[in-house]
């Protein structure tokens, strides 16, 4: 039984805290935040849990192993890597860090010390995206040629992150995912339509040394809420759309075919294959029980989590890029050139 | 009642000829296609039409008034031009011209013979798109933020021009319309999976000077066929989906709401609005028959087509900047330094 | 502060234990459960409640002032006529009995001791049908033609009651609800295709005196869940589907006229009428809150329930003859008969 | 090539020529009406077919071999009694008459003659429905639990028949191609709210000796057009869905599964199976012209046609006994004391 230390109990610890408690082989031992009120709430729902004011004292106890830090994104940092650095293994809500040299950071002390360092990716650990994993690595989509995800609602605005921290974040850890590839560049535009308020709402364009191309639309501010994404390869082609409370992934088995055939070569090179459909079950089981299973994991075997602290860099690395991108106007940014300049 | 001569019977002049046949005010006098078997088919549907082997004939006839031009692009700019100068009025194929220096021959031409010019772009003859204008002329919507399309199938894969050309000329006939003004630059990421085929998908953004953003997703390489815009206004948004039979355009009274009061300033400042959606009944009559009355009409009257020369050179002006973009991973084209070159 | 008893804590007690201690007029005093399991559950939630192996615990505790039943269908008469004895106001979970004379008793028992009796038909409290009921009484519909109601999905399959008893009980709510008038007769047809369990697939035709008519579809057995009904009215038409997270309701401004011209009245007497459409936007506001919160006023003022027991026991009648038909192969069973024979 | 004759040309007709003259082993060799503007209209679509005002001409042509009747339906019994004693063969636009007796009286002209007689119940040649077919057949579906139609909209109202003749002909037509057995009873129940219109809702439910039972909601009065029909059995369910431009047919591997283990006897003895989905490519081959080919080929071969004459027969049986059963208001009908009354 692994005994976890919540730091941040505002809008997504309580998620944390409550999924912790129903994994087996965790434990909420504590729980940290300097709101009274937050600490109230936690107290109610877990009684047995240490409640503190400063996340500082859950560092300080030895009989916490692991933290699962869900602050507001500067603080990240801070937190984390005094979390490494009192030997706590660290699962930190993304993005990992606000800066990737941060990021980087946090990285090498948790190797030095041997310690599991984990991102919240939360996406990845769905039963839609490890269904994903599994179309891509076994080939059934053939060469990725593009990904292309609309991610839009009215609200909530953030204050201090953009709609591209906020909401790209979650595709470019799909992304990181399934492609187990580092774009080149990114080209990014993007607006604000409310005063003082940060950019709601960005399109960017992902490029990859393969050819494949990613495409984000992100928005704070579109009448309705939409989650779907196209993924389209040289064999099948796949539509996940998250607001179906069921049928989330459609796999179709279309696409083009170029004849060769010297007969048609003059003629009509391209034809259309258009066959059946798939809709896979998907498991119910909710990811964010998946993902600290995983933690636990980890923490006992020393493996690797899918949502590693270089995963989390690379995220941070592309948010980088793309809002910097954003700012000229949807000029690239490559993102070699961001990461030998950091 | 018009004499009118038809230049192109592949496959959208056989349209053309139909939807003019249905216009009271005009007449399908004559059918030009270097095709055999083409001439055949118009033969059979306008028996009443001369058949020309060669479209010089029809500019020669003194009995046509005006002409349809649905050739290949390449060969806009040459047939209107001889058709203006053989004193015929013309409506062109969308896109008007492959080149703006072209388009803007066309104009000069029309402009001092005094003959009517304009340009096939049919989307801006649809209910929908009509409906569309008269909300954002009523300031239903209040000022445009965000217009946002999707427009993706499976093929029709097109041998001499790119998806841009070929789709996103759409959009952009839509947005001339319905904004009255003239992006100030373009960025474009394009990408072709299908060797030596010209780019199969694109993401465009399109900046104007109001700071609204028009946004382009085009591609042949979809598993399902989308038609989606969305308009995000300060006032209201709509959802116009070409692919419903009923209810193409939902209006939604939605949007954010910053407070001033004084009160709520350290608290929340941005609120939504969340009120009613309406979707207007929408005529339906067809676009083609719409479009072609107005041609009429407008060579009766002399009065100018909505979608006349200046607003078909805009539009090549920005498939040539998008374009040009895409070659630049999306690094922006700006509109005006475009036009002074050339 | 209105003291409750809740009695029965399996699957719908909870519901209504939470949302009992959500409305500021209402406390939860007491749980009573015969499971040692249920009540463990119910202690941690409800901390402050007496927790009661036995219902007739609750009912000799003067503090309690009323009771909410969610015991299994075939208890509901014994305890909720035990609670009015002990005079308690009584919230009974649907249907209200098993049998329509039982039903009566209840009713009866209330009035002569000034008792609140109410029935938990909760789908009347939900903003969609409040919405519904709002259209009706103004007018906005014209007459009632039709309501078709489709509540099918797969499962849950219950063991003491048949697919009638537990999905169209909630259509004769909303139905009774709306209409404000008695069925004169039903007919309906169902079968059980799972071995030794009751009818888990059925059609219910319901007649009114007015010449409406109403039908509904419930089922088990369906690959997906639906929850659509439809309203025809001799003004507007309405789609009501429970499914959609937004846009539950959507009022058509469309039917149909009969013109009186004597000049068309050898023609086309009969023409369509498409008009716009609109969908309200809905509260947020939990339906059981909203009941809850009414049941208290009802208790404080005296005022009679909107579902009250006079309305469970139409319900409960409906119930009957729906069934007496079912075994009947559809024929008609009238509701005056029923009343009359028992 | 076989020289057909069409009888009638005002709505259906010209869909059965336009489809006869694609079709390679046919031709359209006189069309028939006896109103001058259709021979017009026919005259210039099929200008080398002869054009007769009277049907009897038709007959007297001994060139031709086989008439499509599609007048009123008061009419197809004279009509192709007539034809089958001129000794051609017959397809008859659906229903195949307006009484049983009639239908039956054509079979057994038809056999003495050795003449094909088909009957035009064009959904059983749509892809979709053949693609069912081929389900069912295979067993992929298991045995037949319901049919449960909804075939909806606003109109077209009919004079001389009511919603059921009109609208659930097509699901009788299915049905009996479906599942190769004739029902045993009918329950209807109908209402007309437009003075002298015959009914324009209905609701039948159909009751067979294997317990399957079939449900049809038919009705032209909806706010909008709905085509569904869910297919539930044993093994697997589907959804047809016809108006997806794609996607008509959805085949989900659920249903239920009764427990036979003891250990689980007292527990929960009825799981759910919860598969994937599979949605098969559908050709795109027009329905008419694939029966057109199917009537010449029975002509050719003397096969039987899939939609016969005793088809034909048992269907106008179960139009009747729907008819019958809505007076009675949902008493059923028996369809074997039906035909034995006849």
């Amino acid at each position: 039984m692994i005994r976890l230390g919540i730091i941040g109990y505002g809008y997504w610890g309580p998620n944390l805290a409550r999924a912790a408690a129903e994994v087996d082989a965790t434990e909420v031992a504590a729980i940290a935040d300097p709101s009274a009120a937050a600490r109230e709430r936690a107290g109610r729902r877990h009684p047995s849990a240490r409640l503190l004011a400063d996340w500082r004292e859950a560092l300080g106890d030895p009989a916490i192993e692991a933290v699962l830090i869900a602050t507001p994104v500067a603080s990240h940092f801070e937190i984390a890597l005094a979390a490494l650095r009192a030997g706590k293994h660290v699962l930190v809500e993304k993005p990992m860090a606000d800066a990737a040299p941060n990021a980087a950071l946090l990285i090498e002390e948790a190797t030095r010390r041997g310690l599991t360092l984990m991102v919240d990716h939360t996406f990845v650990y769905t039963p839609a995206v490890r269904a994903l994993r599994e179309l891509v690595t076994a080939g059934s989509l053939g060469d990725i040629y593009y990904y292309d995800s609309t991610r839009i609602n009215l609200g909530l605005f953030q204050r201090d992150v953009n709609v591209i921290w906020d909401l790209a974040v979650h595709d470019f850890a799909i992304l990181d995912h399934l492609l187990e590839a580092s774009p080149v560049a990114i080209s990014a535009s993007a607006a604000s339509f409310v005063a003082d308020s940060p950019d709601n709402i960005a399109h960017l364009s992902v490029y990859y040394s393969s050819g494949a191309m990613a495409h984000l639309n992100v928005s704070w501010l579109a009448p309705v809420k939409v989650r779907q994404t196209l993924i389209g390869g040289s064999r099948r082609m796949v539509i996940y759309d998250d607001m179906q409370p069921s049928e989330k992934i459609k796999i179709y088995d279309r696409g083009i075919a170029v004849s060769n055939d010297p007969q048609q070569i003059h003629d009509r090179l391209i034809s259309y294959r258009v066959g059946d459909m798939a809709s896979p079950a998907l498991s119910a089981k909710e990811a964010l029980v998946t993902e600290i299973e995983h933690f636990a994991e980890c923490i006992a075997t020393g493996a690797r989590p899918l949502t590693d602290g270089e995963s989390g860099l690379r995220i941070v690395e592309m948010l980088t890029a793309a809002t910097r991108s954003s700012r000229l106007r949807g000029q690239p940014v490559e993102l070699g050139a961001l990461r030998e300049a950091s």
